[in-house]
């Protein structure tokens, strides 16, 4: 019989995560009881969130324990199933993480349909990620139109999905990202108004205000650090700052110092609010339906970055850092 | 005749301001016309935005100019009117500033009530002060019963009422301030739960744990700097920060440089927001009428530290950064 491979927490990392930091198990698959099921995994998320987790300090999600398998959400197929509510070939979303296999109870998955647009979707601009973008930008930096909104991380998956609701609603969207290929992907396929390259700006602060000539009146900030400084100094009166992530900070050794921003927020009377999906569990119904909406409207397009083998899953995850995907970045485990 | 005696910017002070920043001069007093009226100026505010505004940098009111009147709010009689809305003897408030006659348009001013409190209130409890911790606490940072409210510079003029009107809402209060003398005075006179004194504490945010066992759900932020950054370390899932000054960098001479608070922000679902009483002019009836009912009520207690003599002003205004007055600070300048 197969064995369920599984990538554990070895090490806690101290600034960036090495090979160190995962061990590789294999271990037995058990049989699924009364109300439960068995998923062959077949696409696993990987997303910066989880570098968080790997610290054991206090969160809005608890750490990971050492042994703890990695990763979160994940999408498989129902392979066996001892529950009336799942059929053999169900495709299932789930938190089942970084593992091949999984015997879940059944109240711990839902089906997804395959028919609304690729399964992988459901971990991307129709999961968690477009729900991030939905809720951050619109309950948070609530974009009026013709206002002009800035998104660092604007390539990422949450990046991009922010972006193209912000030109929904109207606004003037001004992307920061740090390759001029994404760049390209930015304004030629997405429709953002501008696109700063922060990797290769001689002056960014200078560059967001030439891009912003009416003033920043929403920042979606997925990356903190020096290219949230710059665009700080930016913000119009009654500014409002989405904090989504802080990818710059994940892997410091030191601590994340900078300019203290209260200054900032008062002569502006500005708002800075961190948020979790967490916050809204009780409108993903909201959300999701609108995703879907725009998605088959047309409105909203999306680009996947899609490794394949189980292998590569702690390569893939390394990758968020090095800033070099565009969209969702997913591993395909198995077909 | 009389002259004018005025107090003007005489330089833009670097850091801490001195002699050097005022100059005094005296001019003649200007005959009203008609719609006008002649005021001798009896109390002066002195203020720490006041320190802002000598900069020269855009902010939500404009900077003062080289040779400007200095100051703002200001109490006086009327000793002549040519406006049929003002007679002889009439108090008024106005923004007048640092000067010992003002001639007035009649819809500069406005005429207090001397039957309410004492005049001097309407620059303090009953004015602007009394207004900003009003609409600070209760529009943003928003205490619910049984919260745990923390102020920064909670001995001074704003911080005092913003404690009381969290105590009038229920909520556990705990203060920061400077001296053993105001601590006493925030638990004995105002029943503050608990007061710290950073200057003597030798781990602030161990002693703001302590004095909050639930966590702050509310900082009134009156100071900034280090004294916020360990509070910002002690916040609750949820917490709200409102951010109404920065005393502690306003004469700092190099950058304001600390923690980064995105990660923060977002392993709290925490907000951060700044203001200026200017966003809430449509509202200040509303705050008016509940500080003068609590204050009939002797629900708000309020101390005013009173220096005499119009050359003392600059003294005065320097004293603010010392931190060594409790409540509002305030010159008479004549009876």
């Amino acid at each position: 019989m197969n064995k369920n491979k599984q990538i554990l927490l070895a090490k806690r990392p101290e600034g960036t995560p090495d090979k160190n930091t995962f061990k590789f198990v294999e271990t037995d698959i058990r049989t699924p009881e009364k109300g439960e099921i068995l998923i062959r995994t077949i696409y696993v998320s990987v997303d910066p969130y989880m570098r968080g987790r790997m610290v054991d300090a206090p969160s809005y999600i608890p750490p990971y324990q050492i042994d703890d398998v990695l990763g979160g959400g994940a999408i498989g197929e129902v392979v066996e199933s001892k529950s009336d509510r799942f059929e053999h070939g169900d495709i299932v979303l789930g938190s089942f993480g970084w593992q091949s296999y999984y015997t879940a109870k059944e109240d711990e998955v839902r089906k997804i349909d395959k028919d609304i647009a690729p399964i992988s979707t459901h971990l991307g601009i129709l999961g968690l990620t477009g729900l991030t973008a939905y809720f951050g930008l619109l309950d948070i930096g609530e974009p009026k139109e013709g206002e002009t909104v800035v998104i660092s991380g604007a390539a990422g998956a949450v990046g991009s999905v922010v972006g193209q609701i912000a030109k929904i609603k109207g606004a003037r969207v001004v992307g920061i990202a740090g390759t001029d290929e994404k760049n390209k992907y930015l304004k030629e396929e997405l429709n953002f108004d501008e696109a700063i390259n922060y990797k290769t700006s001689s002056n960014l602060q200078q560059d967001i205000a030439k891009a912003c000539p009416n003033g920043v009146d929403v920042y979606f900030d997925n990356v903190g650090g020096e290219i949230s400084d710059a665009v700080h100094v930016n913000i119009n009166k009654y500014a409002r700052i989405t904090v989504c992530g802080a990818i710059s900070s994940y892997n410091l050794e030191g601590k994340d110092v900078g300019p203290r921003i209260q200054t900032t927020l008062i002569k502006k009377s500005a708002k800075m609010q961190g948020f979790t999906l967490g916050d809204y569990t009780d409108r993903f119904g909201e959300g999701s339906e609108a995703l879907a909406k725009w998605l088959n409207e047309g409105k909203l397009k999306y680009e996947e970055t899609i490794k394949e083998g189980f292998d590569h899953i702690p390569d893939a995850f390394l990758d968020l850092f090095e800033g070099n995907n565009i969209g969702k970045l997913l591993v395909k485990v198995d077909k």
